[in-house]
């Protein structure tokens, strides 16, 4: 299930080395090499799968379930006041990288890390005039 | 289950109304009232848990697994070029209301949500002199 050219394919083979947080069969987590807070991570799927769209179920529900033991981790030892995470899926959604994984960031008061400031800054108000044709487009089973 | 102030539990049982793209016995998706993209929805487990580190571990993974659907909804639909998912875990993480939820974020072209550009402007190299140290903190089983 290897893809050639993929950089995360090559760091669950070991041809690249990482810091190894957690291993079982399906799924790593290491340190980010270029973290936005100390200690963040990535939870890698082994297969390659570059899309929500595309991932096997089961293996997105390992990926998920890995962050949030990391996550429980995090804040029970003490090690940060609160985690982040976060998946971009597809490039127009700042994914970067084309193997999907899951973003675990701690988070610490006074971080620098201004998702608050700036997710009010571009919030808007939800125009009831929308929401029925809007509901009706996004409804899935 | 439900807590008594939660907002989200009342939007569960339908005290507060909502528009609701998805049901089933364990979780509900909704439009996100204060939206930061167009189509930017909820996917809200009917339990209350307040954190990652408390939520049951099958239904965070329901949670989880109701995003991907979402996110997949999304993209074959055409509706939007990708999505963000987006979790916030504990007060210091912008975590606002504390029932625990998942943001689905869709994602265009030009949407002005710069997370790529921010994301470049605060990250940093993981300090080789670090790694050992953090590793063995943040491993986990």
């Amino acid at each position: 299930m290897e893809s050639e050219d993929c950089v995360f394919c090559k760091i669950v083979s070991g041809k690249i080395p990482s810091a190894r947080l957690y291993e079982d069969e399906g799924v790593i987590a290491i340190l980010d090499i270029n973290p936005i807070s100390d200690g963040h991570s990535l939870v890698i799927p082994k297969k390659h799968f570059e899309f929500l769209d595309t991932i096997e179920p089961g293996t997105f529900s390992k990926v998920a379930d890995v962050a949030r033991r990391l996550s429980s981790h995090i804040i029970k030892t003490g090690y940060a006041e609160g985690t982040n995470l976060f998946l971009a899926n597809h490039e127009k959604a700042d994914q970067t990288v084309f193997h999907l994984h899951m973003h675990v960031i701690p988070r610490r008061k006074g971080d620098g890390i201004e998702i608050g400031r700036w997710w009010k800054e571009i919030s808007f108000n939800l125009e009831p005039s929308k929401t029925e044709a809007l509901t009706k487009k996004l409804t899935f089973k």
